[in-house]
Parts: C-alpha cells; sequence; structure tokens
C-alpha cells in the first residue's frame, strides 16, 4: 500500500498567496467590472531591460544553429560566466571573496530555500522569525522537523523570533539553542533591514552554537542606506556559518524568467550526530546534481546581462521606479495616520491596521470598499496579526490611484 | 549545532555521468589533440527547430513591454495554453482523456522524478529496475527509504527487479509486496520497450496491491512501433494508479531550455497509516506550490510551439535523424558481431560487451583505442554488468565516424 507523507496534512488551509487569490476570484466573480489594483503579492510589473532582452535574443539564436546550440548545463551549476560576474559584481566590489564554486545557479530563490533545508538532519532545530516568508516554515513541516501547528498557526518545535515595532522588526537572539536560523534582510513581509552590529550579533551565536544561518538576501538591490550590508559575508566570520540566497526575481524583475543563486562558502561545515565535520558546499553540490539539471541557457545569459555596464543602469532604474512608489505609499499613508514601516531599503510596506482590525478584516474591507489589495500581516505568523503588507511593485499609476483610494476610505 | 542528512552519506561514490566526466577529463588532460566522440551522455545536438526558435523571438519580445510582460506564473503549474496542448496532443489523439489539472509543467523530467518521491511516506517500499536510472534511487536514498549500499552497489530495503535479455528487459513482477514501482518505458538505459500486455500486468498489480506506478515516458516520441503504448493511461485502469512523467528534452531537443510535464490523475490515491485514501494530485499540488516557482514564459511558449503543425513536423524531422544514427549504430555493431538490443523504438542502444569485459574495462578501453565515449552498463546496476550503453544524439557525421573507429578496434 503507497503511503503518504503525512506531515503534508499538518500544513495549514493553503499557502497564503493561494487564500488571497481565492478572496480575489470570489470577488472578481461577484464584481466583474471593478478593476482592482494589486499591491499584494510581490510580483514584478515593468518590462525586462533592454539589454536583458537583447541578450536573450542573441541566446535563442544561439540555440539555432550547431555551432553555438547549448544543451543540458555540465554539472548544473550554472555557466562560468554567470558565476565570474557574479562572484565579480556582487562579492568582490564589495570586498567579499566568493569563489565560483560556492556559486549555485538555479530557476529560483524560492526553490532554493525550500530545498536546502534537504541537506539536513531532522532533528535540527529550525528558528524563523515571526512574521515570516511561508516558505521557510512549509518546507521544514514537509521534511517533518515540526510537530503540529497550535491555533495561531505555530509549530511543535520550531523557535519563533517575534518581529515587532518594538525591535524594529530585528529579532533578538533566542533564548534557547538552535540549529538552523532563516534570517531575510532586507525583510518580506516588514521591510526591516539589519545593520552589520546586528548581523554580528547572529554570525557570533552561530559560531559559538555550530548552528548554520540560512541569509535570503533576496531583496538587497533595494537597500540605499550605504550602512547596511548587502551581503551576509561583509561580516567577519560570516562564510564559516552562512548560506546566503540570492535572486534576480526582484533584481531584475525576472519572476518569469526564472533565475537565483545560492552561495555556500566551502569552509562552511555541518556535523555527522557523532560530531564529526561535513563540508555543507558537497552536500548541496550532490543534492543540486542528483534533483535539478540546470538553468535555460536564454536565462543565464539574460542573468549575466544584468551584469553588464547597460544592464546595470538599466536595472538601477527599474528599481528606482519601484523605490518611488514605496516612497509614495508611506508618504501617502503617513499623512492618512497610519504607522507605516519599512519601504526606504526594501520594496515592502508594512503598517498598522487602523482601530485594531484583524489583518484578513483589513484585507477584505480594502478589497471591498477600495479595491486594493494587498497581503494580510497575520498569513506570515501571528506577530504579523494587525499588520498590513504593501508591496512597491505596481505601476506608478496604479500605485497613485490606489493612495486615493485609501485616502477615500 | 547543525547536523546533516546523513542518508547523503550512503550515496555511492559520484553520480554516474559525473565519474564518466572525471575519466573524459583525465584522457583530454593526458590527450589534448585527440577528438573525442561522445555517444555518452544523453545530450542532444541538433538544433531547436525553427518555430521553436521563432516563438523563443516572439516572447521575449513580449516581456520588453508593460503591456505584454509576463511575472510569475500564477499556481505554479504552468500557462493553460501549454497545458491544453499536452492534454489535446499528447493524450487525446491517443484517446486518453487528461483534464489540464493534472497537467504540471516542470523545469525537467529528472526534477519530477526526483521530487515525487517527498510526497510519499519513508516507509514505502521501492521498486525499481536493474539496470535502473539512478536519480530513481538516489533520491530514494538521500529521503531515506533505504539502507546502505551492499558491494555491488544495490541499497537494502530497495527491491531490485532484474532486466536481462532473458526477459527482453521487462521485468516480471516482483514475489514480495511492493508499493512504489519506478517504470520507464522506452527504457532508458536498455532501450526496451513495454507491450500493452506488459503494463497491463503491472497495472492490474498496483490495483491489487494499492500500490503506485511513476511511469517515465520521456522517450515515448521515439516509439516507432505502432502497437506500442506512448502513454500507460492507454492501459485501462492505469489512472488510478499511475504518475506518468513527460520532457521536452529529447522530444524537441529542450536539454538547454528546461521543460517537462507529469500527469497525476485526480481519481489516483495513496493511503494514511490508518487506511484513509488521499489524493495525490493535491499533494503534488501542495508540493509543487510550496517548493517551485513555475518555468519560464518564454520556455513555456517555446513548449507550445512544439505543437504547432510546422513544430510538429519539424521536431519528427529531428527525431528522425536521431533514430537513423540509433538504426547505423545498430546495423554496424551487429555486422561487427556485438550484440545490440534497443534502438528501435528508444534513441539508446545497448551492447553486450565483448569478450567478458566488465563495463568499465570496455569504457576504458573505448576511450583510449577509439576515443568514443559511451556509458558503462554497471553504472545503472549490477545487472548492468558486461553492458554498454550507446546513445543516438550525436551528429551523423560523428556517429559515422564512431562506427568507422568501432570497426578497426
Amino acid at each position: 500500500m503507497a503511503t503518504i507523507n503525512e506531515n503534508f496534512l499538518k500544513l495549514k488551509a493553503g499557502y497564503l498567496f493561494s487564500e488571497v487569490g481565492r478572496r480575489i476570484r470570489a470577488f472578481k466573480a461577484k464584481n466583474p467590472d471593478v478593476r482592482l489594483i494589486s499591491l499584494g503579492i510581490g510580483d514584478v510589473t515593468q518590462p525586462l531591460a533592454p539589454a536583458v532582452i537583447e541578450a536573450m535574443h542573441e541566446a535563442v539564436d544561439e540555440m539555432s544553429k550547431h555551432e553555438t546550440f547549448h544543451g543540458y548545463d555540465d554539472g548544473h551549476v550554472g555557466y562560468e560566466f554567470l558565476r565570474q560576474a557574479i562572484s565579480q559584481d556582487d562579492f568582490k566590489s564589495r570586498g567579499v571573496q566568493i569563489d565560483i564554486d560556492e556559486i549555485f545557479i538555479s530557476d529560483g530563490g524560492k526553490c532554493d530555500t525550500a530545498n536546502m533545508q534537504e541537506i539536513f538532519g531532522t532533528d535540527n532545530v529550525v528558528a524563523v522569525t515571526d512574521p515570516v516568508y511561508p516558505v521557510y516554515v512549509d518546507t521544514n513541516v514537509i521534511a517533518g522537523r515540526t510537530g503540529t501547528a497550535n491555533e495561531k498557526g505555530q509549530y511543535d518545535k520550531i523557535v519563533y523570533m517575534p518581529c515587532t515595532a518594538e525591535n524594529n522588526f530585528v529579532p533578538a537572539l533566542p533564548d534557547k539553542p538552535v540549529d538552523l536560523i532563516y534570517l531575510c534582510f532586507p525583510n518580506n513581509p516588514t521591510g526591516a533591514v539589519a545593520t552589520p552590529d546586528q548581523l554580528r550579533q547572529w554570525v557570533d551565536y552561530a559560531r559559538r552554537n555550530k548552528a548554520i544561518i540560512l541569509f535570503d538576501a533576496a531583496y538587497e538591490s533595494f537597500i540605499s542606506d550605504p550602512g547596511i550590508p548587502h551581503s551576509i559575508y561583509e561580516i567577519d566570520g560570516a562564510k564559516d556559518v552562512a548560506i546566503e540566497f540570492r535572486s534576480f526575481s526582484k533584481t531584475a524583475g525576472f519572476t518569469g524568467v526564472r533565475c537565483a543563486f545560492t552561495v555556500v562558502p566551502k569552509q562552511l561545515k555541518a556535523y555527522k550526530k557523532d560530531g564529526r565535520a561535513v563540508d555543507v558546499n558537497s552536500l548541496w553540490h550532490r543534492r543540486h546534481s542528483t534533483k535539478f539539471n540546470g538553468v535555460s541557457y536564454v536565462t543565464q545569459v539574460a542573468a549575466a546581462a544584468v551584469y553588464t555596464p547597460q544592464g546595470k543602469k538599466q536595472c538601477r532604474k527599474i528599481i528606482d521606479i519601484y523605490m518611488n512608489n514605496a516612497k509614495l505609499i508611506c508618504e501617502s499613508l503617513t499623512k492618512l495616520g497610519y504607522e507605516v514601516y519599512g519601504g526606504v531599503n526594501a520594496p515592502y510596506i508594512w503598517m498598522k491596521t487602523p482601530e485594531g482590525l484583524s489583518s484578513w478584516d483589513f484585507f477584505d474591507r480594502l478589497l471591498q470598499k477600495a479595491n486594493v489589495i494587498g497581503t494580510p500581516g497575520a498569513g506570515f505568523g501571528p506577530s504579523g496579526q494587525g499588520y498590513f503588507r504593501l508591496t512597491a511593485f505596481a505601476r506608478p499609476d496604479d500605485v497613485k490611484e490606489a493612495m486615493r483610494r485609501f485616502a477615500e476610505v
């Protein structure tokens, strides 16, 4: 008898965005003529940069000729031309030495953050922030690292680290030992960033406890404050204890193109139960080459174009459009008397709901009255209750219209 | 202390093709001027069909404009235009009804066959053929469904079903109950196919035992014999017990483009330990939307072009090139007195090594003396010992030259 992985049955309802989608579809079915504006799911709206488009056309042409056709990406870890560009422009330029065999190209940051836990034992204690990007938690539930969820939606065995206005949305160190720590800065959903001092505390904690930090830096290109690190490896000693996730999804508008990468330093160790150290880089390489088969050649060429002088300039311009949106949202909502966080070094704006409304009640009110879509903070965890996430990824005209509607509600 | 998933340490040496690659690199380092011909790894060499190229250019242009830009593939299961084409042309055309919500688009058949086991319990008994595509086994080792490997490289708890010339490379039903059965027809590596009667036996077995068949049909487009099923769903009752994997990698030369799909019928059930039935389609949907983020839009448009009248004709022509290669290899080797299997309904030729040589010895001899690369049968399992796999994916001129060199050795 084929049995299922019963851990799946522990998962709460649907993935957050599926539930949001369900409510939107229900609204649309009843109100087919209403034009909704979405400041909800973190999907981009600006077209790809011209340098990226040009590179993709050239790559497609290469695929049409014997001499330049590309089949499997041997080794499945990504073409050297792309890993070289990353090593140089994302790291060396910031004083960080990352070798190309520490870089693994993939088809998405979500996939990487979801899959990484597979190389670790099921006995690890996992720490996540609350609120948190649901993928970190759900994939650990599926793998069996948790018990069942309580009425607040929190799973037994996971250590939740509350992030609220009181601690500026940067979690305190846990008071019991944890083994795998998911951190995301700039943060989704709160838009918070971590200072070098704050990150150093985490690196020191991990070194003391032989823990590993899974550092999601998918939004690093939105950092405007020069004092904020873009990579955790800017902190001394981080290469001994941290894996870093990056993505082209938001940096270059690749949500529909699919490219990301993960850095696993060669000096990073995890441990057998008997205490003996094992190379994490080799484990991830084995996982990557056994369960994955490389990223589309055309996509990898597209990603490399992001690092050309033209590509950089054009992608910067797109990011500026989004950050102008963020600025407008923050200013408008503040003027209306809302309590607003994030939006300065991140494309996410984290607002307190008015009048003590629950996150989902505010979601419904905003959908019904303003026809604007956001994401309920409670969907990211209990500490997100009473908060609401808006994203800066809509088109500028839509953001202006959404702010006008906010003012009317 | 962060501990590793110690199941990784059970895995033997490297992934087969990594070891092949290692030996080739060592040879090249010593013999930089020798031109090697590869009939080894199953990578294609013909450029993409013109209809596919044209569609990709159009899709890239769409990504350059606000009005036609595509971000995330909502729901992550693939665009309807592609799933419709698949439902119609891969299934309805053969009398099989597969709804579009039974089709999941992905970035590769390897990924799908590797990931599918995650939705099943670790207590399932897994049956595989011997020889077998290593990914089926390795991913179950990583998940903890096996013990350690014996000196033959076979893992405790896995049921191996020998496939040899004696049973025409189609395995007999196992003599003890198994829960998850990996079958691949047309087969990699043996090139064998299964008749409707043979498949019916397996479907009946699965129905009797509440087992699930994981049917890899990645090579179905190479079938020339009209009596051989392209899909396991051509067998009555298969939708109750089988998941089918398909890929564009070989059908349309997409090894560097990355697109595949998996069919999970809505009526397919697996079971909780208490015997209660659970929908497998929903579980896979949950896994897919939690750990995966959809396939590149450009790639999906490219895949859809394979189903246009022009695309079909052009892809057919490419397959014919490969099958002419297969024919030449079979005829040449037979003339030279080798015992040869496959190559008629599959792009793989499975030959017996001469003089009782081991597979790896023959690999080394062929590499050293003929400068031709193949894949040692033993790499696919102990029943592959004394066999050798050649693929039909090289360029016709290279195949001719390889056959000339074979004749000389």
